[in-house]
């Protein structure tokens, strides 16, 4: 099922999209979806509402070289576990939105990722098992990072905790097999990163399990789950695609700061 | 003026604390404190309820050696600008909670600091002088520190962001002057650190600005400001307490994980 968060022409819900193509609807949700969903009656077609980030999350956790050839491209060793760090609620944004540049760093990168969102009960304390069924769906996600200054700070907060560096969406996919799934970044239309989540260090079951050792896991909270080799600058007045296979493509296009 | 988070004998509200000793009373505010306060008139003697962690912030933002004296004490160079990292908001607890020690680390370390909480209008893209007044008011921290796991990680995340890792408290005092203010820390009643924020390489003003410059602040969001020199272990079984002068103490007992 796709689960999104819409803007809709008397407000903003989450809806459950039906169909493909012309013939596609927006079924609007009451409340919350993560419990049984219970579906208003109210439907637009999907042409008629724009998607918003699927989900706010109270915290991104985010998981740096879990695929070892982009932890190569960086000179990085793969971790023995996994690294883990955040990117603020803050810097996220839904898809069509831009991400801006920030006028303090010359090399804005892009990083394709699959996203996990987490369900109902949280994440507190779980093995890898119990992990599994903690995990609601998975959406897409650019972990965008000012590679400079990332290099020059040592921790990552600033250089990928910038206002706009966390989009994600299309939508919440929660029947995807993600096992070995695409994962694929284009800049206007140019394949820039093509990788597959069976390259994974860790798997996102792992991840939760690991996360959740270390702090409790709300409903929403996002797990990024690393990139793979290929990333690169975005200029402004580009356009950056992110497609997961199964999960649609999240499109943002780039713009300088204000 | 004092306000704190209280749970009372019908629920959980903000109260603005009044007077001092036996005759202490919380007189509970209508809703959030940040704009116009309006009491509803209900009021209990301060020993008849509990305090809570005085905000529960979206984000705790912090800033790492921003004391001569600790940044020597563990082998590092004052940053040039601010050094941020964050704190994820399930790492946030309030007075008289404990601290829970992972069984993962065996050397966690408390951190005394003076916390900044942000006002009704947040901060974006601020100026120093615009960033003033964004503070809403002070309160204390203990950025508690897994310091085996931040030297093995490099990426403070995990050190820094267990459950229970963030308290916050008692209150937060709306008219400090923190200019130079004792920043205390007692393990057991034995003094573990005692410095002035007098000696901050960046003051919270110019934090706050340099925060508000990546990503936006919302109101209730915190800014923990660093900590002086003289971090160490604590132990279960310990009480630790952090004071800032004019903003009260802050006491947590420390146990072992379940």
């Amino acid at each position: 099922m796709r689960i999104a968060r819409i803007a809709h022409p008397t407000g903003m819900s989450f809806a459950v999209l039906e169909g493909e193509g012309p013939g596609a609807t927006a079924a609007e949700i009451e409340g919350h979806p993560f419990a049984q969903i219970k579906l208003t009656g109210q439907r637009w077609a999907l042409d008629d509402v724009r998607l918003l980030a699927p989900i706010l999350p109270s915290k991104v956790v985010c998981v740096g070289r879990n695929y070892a050839d982009h932890a190569a491209e960086l000179g990085n060793e793969v971790p023995k576990e996994p690294l883990i760090f955040l990117k603020p609620s803050t810097s996220v944004i839904g898809p069509g939105e831009a991400i801006r540049l920030p006028a303090v760093s010359d090399q804005v990168e892009h990083e394709a990722e699959l996203a996990v969102v987490i369900g109902l009960h949280g994440a507190r304390g779980l093995d890898r098992e119990a992990a599994k069924s903690a995990i609601y769906g998975y959406t897409c996600a650019n972990d965008v990072t000012a590679r400079d200054l990332q290099k020059q700070d040592v921790q990552f907060t600033r250089a990928k905790g910038f206002d706009s560096f966390c989009p994600l969406g299309p939508w919440i996919e929660t029947d995807a097999e993600v096992a070995d799934a695409e994962v694929r970044c284009e800049v206007n239309g140019e394949v820039r990163q093509l990788g597959t989540t069976k390259d994974m260090v860790f798997d996102p079951a792992t991840l939760v399990a690991y996360v959740s050792q270390i702090m409790t896991l709300i409903p929403g909270d996002v797990v990024l789950t690393g990139t793979p080799a290929g990333v690169g600058p975005l200029q402004a007045g580009e356009t950056v695609s992110i497609s997961v296979a199964g999960l649609g493509t999240l499109t943002n296009k780039v713009i300088a700061s204000e």
